[in-house]
């Protein structure tokens, strides 16, 4: 895909999203209906707004970019498996949402020829938009302004701040003790902060972000941003992010490297 | 102090605590120098804006208000012991902010005659000032909205949603257990909300926050937005709170009583 083309793809996903935000607001802060659609071991709350968002992207992505695959927490997978393939989160972080925090954001990510070469993160509430494309760079836009990202460098571990959405969300004792090695050893730990972490992440303001029992659509649309701000992102065993799972991001190499290592002692 | 009187100070701590914000804007979200004032155990982060809000806010105060005591976070207490009492944390949750999140506050409280009357939580970034006045209520004004808050009535501990700033902030093993013994019951819990969750709650966005540790500047501002929309607030007796340590806050009443009896078990 041409850097023009990266553009026009990047540029629909800021304008849905943001739209999607539209939808989001008339939701946020109201009282819900909250519907358990897990087992009884972990909480997973849908809300009006997540169905509402995800049907609304899907039929302007389906409309705008005919022959894309679209992937949703909602629907799932929609079109061909070897198209370029849409994304998207309508609300990531909905316990936050659903308690009035506004560390949620509406993702939408663009895989193409397997790499993921754009994605967005909008956070409504507040007014910003994080996005970052493949090679090119980060920024955040908030009202006009738009100001390019890059992640905090040279941070060795014990100077790191770590963030993380629950202590509670590692799937088993081994990635909880590989978590906890790390927590340890960084200068300070933090929960709550979903997808929002990524993206001060991006901005420099933490280092490291270590969570577990992510989906797909959790992670792709802010690889982009990690990435185009100079940070790295992978899972535990430092492969590929793009299947979610057990992920580790930081804000340079050197230091995810490091905890890569601790993480796998 | 009269009705009239009441407002007149309600009124001046929201437009110095909004100036004040102003303040920390010119510092959030940019490269802080931290100094670690704490001993090895525990990282206590004090920043510039710390120090130059609370400069600004106790010259304010004891210019309009001669003859008050102001107790703030930095400098400790000044004036007469028994004369009314500002008490202000300057920032709230520096945690929060030097790692960009926007759950921090500039809490400003009114102490008159051994009561806690008034008390604001600004939120800069966000636009948002909460307040509360002792038996009139509780206000969230964003902009030009100023909506009255209430706290959510009639939730049975399961279905309660419990927030804490960190899992690690209990002081000893009796404290983590008792709050570890409300976590199981409740519906879900999420931490990192600092001085915010207690504005949610007075929001009726959520519904119980167990804390320890707390200073009398952390927790005093928010008892009258706490109890003025309706919910109640005490430390792990049941007995006040002006004094910090271990606080549980609930959005109604029943709640708080079934929760201290959970944590006296």
């Amino acid at each position: 895909m041409t850097t023009d083309e990266l553009q026009k793809h990047h540029d629909a996903a800021v304008e849905l999203s943001e739209r999607a935000g539209e939808i989001a607001l008339r939701y946020f802060r109201k009282p819900l209906d909250v519907v358990d659609k897990s087992d009884k071991t972990y909480f997973d709350p849908v809300t009006v707004a997540d169905r509402e968002i995800e049907a609304f992207l899907r039929e302007q992505l389906q409309q705008r970019f005919p022959g894309y695959a679209v992937l949703g927490e909602e629907q799932g997978m929609e079109g061909d498996t070897a198209a370029p393939r849409w994304v998207i989160d309508p609300i990531d972080g909905t316990r936050a949402f659903i308690s009035g925090m506004p560390a949620w954001g509406i993702l939408v990510g663009l895989v193409y020829d397997g790499a993921v070469v754009l994605g967005t993160a909008h956070q409504p509430y507040m007014g910003e938009t994080f996005s970052g494309i493949r090679g090119v760079g980060t920024w955040l836009k908030r009202g006009d302004d738009k100001t390019p990202l890059t992640s905090r460098k040279g941070i060795r571990t014990g100077d790191a701040v770590l963030y993380s959405t629950h202590p509670e969300m590692f799937i088993d004792d081994v990635e909880r003790e590989a978590f906890m090695r790390v927590a340890r050893l960084s200068r300070m730990t933090r929960f709550g902060g979903d997808c929002y972490s990524y993206c001060l992440l991006a901005m420099g303001q933490l280092d490291l972000v270590i969570e577990s029992g992510l989906q797909p659509y959790d992670i792709v649309p802010l690889i982009p941003i990690i990435e185009g701000a100079g940070g790295v992102v992978s899972n535990g065993k430092g492969e590929s992010a793009n299947e979610g799972g057990f992920i580790v991001a930081a804000g340079d190499a050197d230091l995810h490297a490091s905890v890569l290592e601790i993480i796998n002692e």
